[in-house]
C-alpha cells in the first residue's frame, strides 16, 4: 500500500479534497465483464451520506457519482459491463461555498490532523479539513461496491454495536433493523435508546465514539497469506485506515488475551452431508474466522473503534501557526457520533480486501 | 506489502520455515553508513530466544545470526558498516533433529494453521509447523535490531501490560523492571504474581493469552502519510501479521469508543522554551502520538492482544486431512504464554515501521 | 509498477479511454510547496496535442486540462502550489462524437490491440481503440509536467533524430531548431527534408517509423539503485510503455555491441576548477550518463524506435471475432508518422522517471 | 520493483557481493505442488558458470545451490515439491580469497559502476566489484530456474546472434547448435569463425560486445497487461537490469523506425483446422509477439545489446576517490565477450517475467 493507493491486485487510489473541486478514485485491477453501472455504486453511497438525518452532518450534497471509464455495454447483451481497464469514478464537489475559515485557518484543531499536516507538509489544507476530511471514505465506499462485485459469492454486512460506553445485546442481534434505524444498530431496543441518547449528546455540543462490527459470510478457506499480506493483517490496516479508527479487533480480539488454550480453540467436526464437501465445521469461532492469516471458511469477524467527533462545540485548548496559546472551537454542524457513517466505509474496506486476496489467490494458486 | 515482504523503502523480506535448512532475511534499502555487527543483531534475538526460562520453550538453538552481504568495513575506520546493499541474513536451524510427526501429519490441531495452510496450497509444512511457527519472528527481531540504527534517535520498547484478565498496575511502571523478569512486566509486583500464575497455567498443560504495549519515544512530528500509508494503518498491519495477534490499539485504543470529544481531545499548549523550538505540548496522549495517520511528536502508543497458545496438553475435538472426525493433543514443550516472546517481536515491527517512514518521509518531503 | 500505475514514490496512475467520457490521471507522492498551475501542465500538454500541422490527426479537442485536487493557493504569496496531497487530473473527452465503428467492432485491425485486448478481456472498447489509444499519453505529458516541477534543476528534451531509414545529421544538431518545425526535429535541413517526405507518405495512405532521442541534462551523479530499480531500467519500461515502441537504448545502446572495451570506456579526467568539485568529467558518454543502473552526472541519453502508425488506407488481410478471414483498412485521418507526437511523451517519461529516483535517493540515501 | 526485487506475484529478491560470504535470492509467490530440486537449478546455473571455457573468466567456483526452504517432500509421492512458501536459494562464495585489491581499492575503474556507487553511497564494496558485479546474475538464472516451472507450457530459449560487428546468418539458425560451441551460437559456421575471432580479442587484452535474442515459444495469447505492466515493457526493465547491456528490443526493434505501415502489420489468418482452436495465425512477426504489450501467442522475440567488458588489459585514464588524476589497468581474468554469459541470464529474465505475468493474468482474469 502506498499513500493514496490500497489493494495489490484490486488497487484503489483516492485524491479529492473535502472543499476543492471534486473527489474521485481509480479503481484499477478490476476483472472485465462484471455487470457495473452508477445507479449500483450510488445505492451503496446514499447509505453513507450525509444530511439523511438528525445525527449526521447536514451537509446536503447529491454525491452523485460518475463513472469515467472502464466499462462499456456488452456487445451482445448491450449491459454495462467492466473492461478490465481502470474505472475511474468522480464526484463533483457541490456544496464547497466559500466559507469563513479564518478560526481554522491559524489554529490546530485538538484531535484533527490540523497540527500533523502542517508539521508534515509545511502546509495544509484548511477548507473543510481539506484531505484528512472523512469525505475521502465516500470514495471507499464507491470502489466497495465495486469490490462486492468481485466478491459477488459474499456477504459482507457492518453494524454498530457500541455507542459510548453502552453495548447492543448479542442475543438481540437482527440483521434486518440495520436499515431500520439511522445507526445501522442491530438490536433494535439499543437502537431505540441511541436515539434519545445521542440526541443528549448532540445538544450538548458534544460528541461520543462507538464500535463497529463487520461480518463477511460465504468467505472460502483459503483467502489470505502468510506472513506479511496475512488477510487479518490486511482488515486491520484497512479499518485502522479508516479517519477516528483507534483500534481493530478479528474474532475474539483484545478478549482473547483473557482466555485460555482450551477456551480459545475452535473445535472442528466433520461437515455433515447436506452441506456438501466444503470442508470441516468449527464449534466456534474465537478466530473471527482467519487463522496463520489465512480464511477458515468460518464468517470473518471484525470490529474497530472510532473515537468521538473531534468537532465540539465547546473551547478547547491549542495553540496557533506561531506557536501561540489560543482556544478553538468548531462552529457549524458536525456529526455527534462519526462512527454511524463509518458503518458503510467498513463494509466497503472488508469488501474491498477481500476482493484483493480473491484476486490474489487465484494468482498464485488458481481459482478459489 | 507482499506475502512475506513488509515495508516499502525500508523493506523486509523473510523467508525458511520452522524445521527447515535455514530462516533468513534480506533487508533492502538499509540507508548506508550505519555501524552494524552481528553481535548487536545476537543481543536483540537473544532476548526473544527460547529455552531461557520454564516459561518458554525449551527448544534449544543458539540462533546464531551471520551477516551474508551489505556491509564491509569503513574504508577509514574499520568499522563494519552498511552499504547501502541489501543485507542478507541467515540462522542455520539446529534443532530440527528427527522427530515423530505422525500425529499432526494427518490432523488439523485447533487453533493452528493447519486447516487453513492446506485449504490454500493443497499442502503443508507439518513438521513444527513449518511456515506459520513463530520461528519466523526471528527473522523479524533481526531486521528491527537494523531498523533501530535507521531511528537511532528514537527509542522503542515494550511490555507485557496484561496475562489471561490481570492487568499490571500503570501506576507502578518501571521501564527498568522489564529486564529483572522473564515476562518483559514493566510492573514488580505484578511480575510477581505472573511467576506463580503462569507456573499453575504450565503445569496444568494449558497456556493463556496476553497484552502487550509498545512505546515509541523520540519520533519526530510528520511522520506517516495520509491515506492508506498512515503510520496507524502500517503499526496495525505489522503488529496483526505476528503469530496469534487478535487485535491492536492506538493510544486510547477500544476505550475511546467510550470517551466524548471533550475527554478524547488532547490539548495543545505551547512547548516550554527549555524543550527548544519543538512545536506543541500535549496536555494528554488519547491519541497515542498520531493525528490523522501522521505522528504528532508525542510518544506513539500502541497495543496488541495475544491469543492463548494453541498447544496445549488436554485433548481437543478435531477432524483429519480426510474429513474424518479426531482427537488431537500436542506432545512436547511449548510456551504457555506466547505473548511473553511477543514483546520484542513487537519492538521489532514498530522500530521497521518507524524506519520505512522516515526514509519514505525524507523521499517525498526532505528530512524529517 | 503495477496496471495502470508507473513509479514508486512519485507515482502516476491514469485512467480513460479515447472515446470515453474523459481521461484522467493521479499523480500521487508528489512534494508540497511546489509551484503548479493548470496552465503550466496546459503548454506541455499543447506541445503533444493532435490538429496542430497536417502531420498529425485532425482530432480538434482543446484537450483543456482541470486540476481537481492536490494544490491550493499558498497562505503566504497567494500562489497556486502542491500541498503533497494526490494531484488529479482531468481532461473531458469533447470529440467523442457518435461514429460508425462497425468495420473495426468485429474485425481486428493488424498492428493493433484489439486481438489481444479481445484475447485477455474477452471484451474491448472498441470505440477509437478504447484504452489501448495513444490519447492515453496525453496524461503522460502532464502528470511529466508536474515531474519537471520535482526536478526543477534538470533540462529533459526530446527530439526526433530518424525518421524511416533517414536519420539526422549530428553535426547539425541545434536544439533551437525543435520548436520551429512541426517533426520535433533538431536538423533544420533534415526537417525540410521531412516535410515533403512525410508528405508523400501521407497522401498515399501509408505510415512510417522513427527514432526519438530524449536527453535530460544536469542530472547530479548517484540517481538510480542497483539492481532492479537501476535508471536505465525504469527508463526501458517507461519508455517501452509508450504505444508503438519497439526498441530502447541508452548511450551507445546496440552500437556498444560493435565496440572493444578500449572504445567503449568513457575515460575520467579531474573537473576543471571553475566548474567547482562536482566530481570527475567523463571524456566521452558511451555510457549514456548510467554506469551500473546509477547516473554519472553525464547527460542521460535515451533513444527509442517508434513503428509506423498500424492504421493506413490499404487494406489488410484479417480475421474477424468469429474466426473468419477478412479484410480491413482504416477510414478517418490518422497520424502518418506517429513518432512525431511520441516526442513529448518520451519527455514526459524521462522526467517522471527522474522525479522517481530524486525522490527514492533522497529516501534511502538523503539529499541528492 | 523495487531496489533488489523484481516482480509482483512471481518475485526475486537478491542479495550478496561478488566476494563476500554468499550470494542468495528469495523467490516468493511461486505456486505450490510443482517439483523442484536444487539439481534441476544446478543445471541452469551451470550453463551460466564461469570457468568452463577459455572465453569465459577462470574463477573456478562450484557455485553449488542450497533450497532453505519452501520445499518438501510430498506426502503421497515423496517428490520434492514446493509449498507455496518463499523459496530460499543460497550460494556460499567459495573462491573469495584474499587479495590485493589496493589497485582498485582508490581508483574508479572506467565503464564500471565504481564512481557511481561512491558517489550514491559514500562506499562501496570494491572487493570483485561487490554488487555490481555479474555474479548476481547467478541467482537470477537460480530463480529462472524455478519461473521455467511456473511456465513449464513454455520454451525460453537464448542464442548469442552478433558479436562486434559480425551478426550470424539467421538462415543457418539452428537451435541445437547452440549447446555445441562455447557462444551460444546458434550458426554453426559463425561460431567457428566467434572462436577465432575472440581469442585475438582475448590475447590483445581487450574486450567486445555482444547482442543476445531471447525467444520464448508456446506463449499463449493475453498475457501482459496495459498500460504499465505491458508484457514489453516488464521485458525491457527486466533485460535493461542486467549488467552492461545498452539496449532491448522487441520484434522488428529498431528496424521498426524504417518500415511502412503495410511493411509492418503483422496480417492476420484464420487458423489451419489442425492447430485447434487456437485463434489467428499471424503472417509476420515483426510485433515481435506483442501488441498493446498484450501477447499475441507468435514467439516473444527479444534482443538486447550487451557492451564490451569494461576490464580491459590496457591502462586506460581516471580519477581516484581523492579526484587526482591517474591510470588504471585491470588485472586478472575476464571474460573477453561478456556477452556470452548473458545468454542464460537473459532466458532467465524473460522466464521470470512470463511467470510472472502468468501469475498476474490468472489473478485479474482467470485461466490463461
Amino acid at each position: 500500500m502506498s499513500h493514496n493507493t490500497f489493494g495489490h491486485l484490486f488497487r484503489v487510489t483516492t485524491f479529492g479534497e473535502s472543499h476543492g473541486v471534486a473527489i474521485g478514485c481509480v479503481v484499477d485491477g478490476c476483472p472485465p465483464m462484471l455487470p457495473l453501472t452508477a445507479e449500483e455504486i450510488q445505492r451503496d453511497l446514499d447509505r453513507r451520506r450525509p444530511g439523511q438525518s438528525r445525527f449526521t452532518t447536514q451537509r446536503q450534497e447529491p454525491d452523485a457519482v460518475r463513472i469515467l471509464s472502464g466499462v462499456m455495454p456488452h456487445p451482445d447483451t448491450g449491459d454495462q459491463v467492466t473492461t478490465g481497464a481502470p474505472i475511474g469514478l468522480l464526484i463533483e464537489n457541490t456544496d464547497q461555498r466559500s466559507k469563513d475559515y479564518s478560526d481554522i485557518k491559524d489554529k490546530f484543531r485538538p484531535g484533527h490532523a490540523d497540527f500533523t499536516y502542517e508539521a508534515k507538509y509545511g502546509i495544509r489544507d484548511y477548507r473543510g479539513g481539506g484531505r484528512s476530511s472523512a469525505r475521502e471514505t465516500a470514495m471507499r465506499v464507491a470502489a466497495g461496491a465495486i469490490a462486492r462485485k468481485v466478491v459477488s459469492g459474499m456477504t459482507v454486512r457492518g453494524a454498530l454495536v457500541q455507542m459510548g460506553p453502552h453495548k447492543i445485546d448479542r442475543d438481540k442481534w437482527d440483521w434486518d433493523e440495520i436499515a431500520r434505524n439511522p445507526f445501522f444498530c442491530p438490536d433494535k431496543d439499543m437502537a431505540a435508546f441511541f436515539e434519545s441518547y445521542l440526541d443528549g449528546i448532540r445538544k450538548s455540543g458534544s460528541s461520543i465514539g462507538a464500535v463497529i462490527e463487520v461480518v463477511a459470510e460465504g468467505v472460502p478457506a483459503g483467502l489470505g497469506a502468510p506472513i506479511y499480506a496475512k488477510l487479518d493483517g490486511d482488515l486491520a490496516a484497512a479499518l485502522m485506515s479508516i479517519n477516528a479508527v483507534k483500534g481493530v479487533e478479528i474474532g475474539a480480539g483484545f478478549g482473547a488475551a483473557a482466555l485460555t488454550g482450551e477456551e480459545n480453540a475452535d473445535e472442528m467436526r466433520s461437515s455433515s452431508s447436506d452441506r456438501g464437501n466444503h470442508g470441516p465445521v468449527f464449534t466456534s469461532n474465537h478466530a473471527g474466522g482467519i487463522l496463520g492469516g489465512i480464511s477458515t471458511g468460518q464468517p470473518i469477524v471484525a470490529r474497530f473503534a472510532v473515537k468521538p467527533t473531534s468537532s465540539i462545540l465547546s473551547p478547547r485548548k491549542t495553540v496557533d501557526r506561531s506557536g501561540a496559546e489560543t482556544d478553538i472551537f468548531t462552529r457549524g454542524r458536525h456529526d455527534p457520533c462519526v462512527g454511524i457513517r463509518a458503518v458503510p466505509v467498513g463494509e466497503a474496506m472488508v469488501a474491498c480486501v477481500l476482493a484483493d486476496h480473491v484476486l490474489r489467490h487465484r494468482g498464485q494458486v488458481g481459482a478459489s
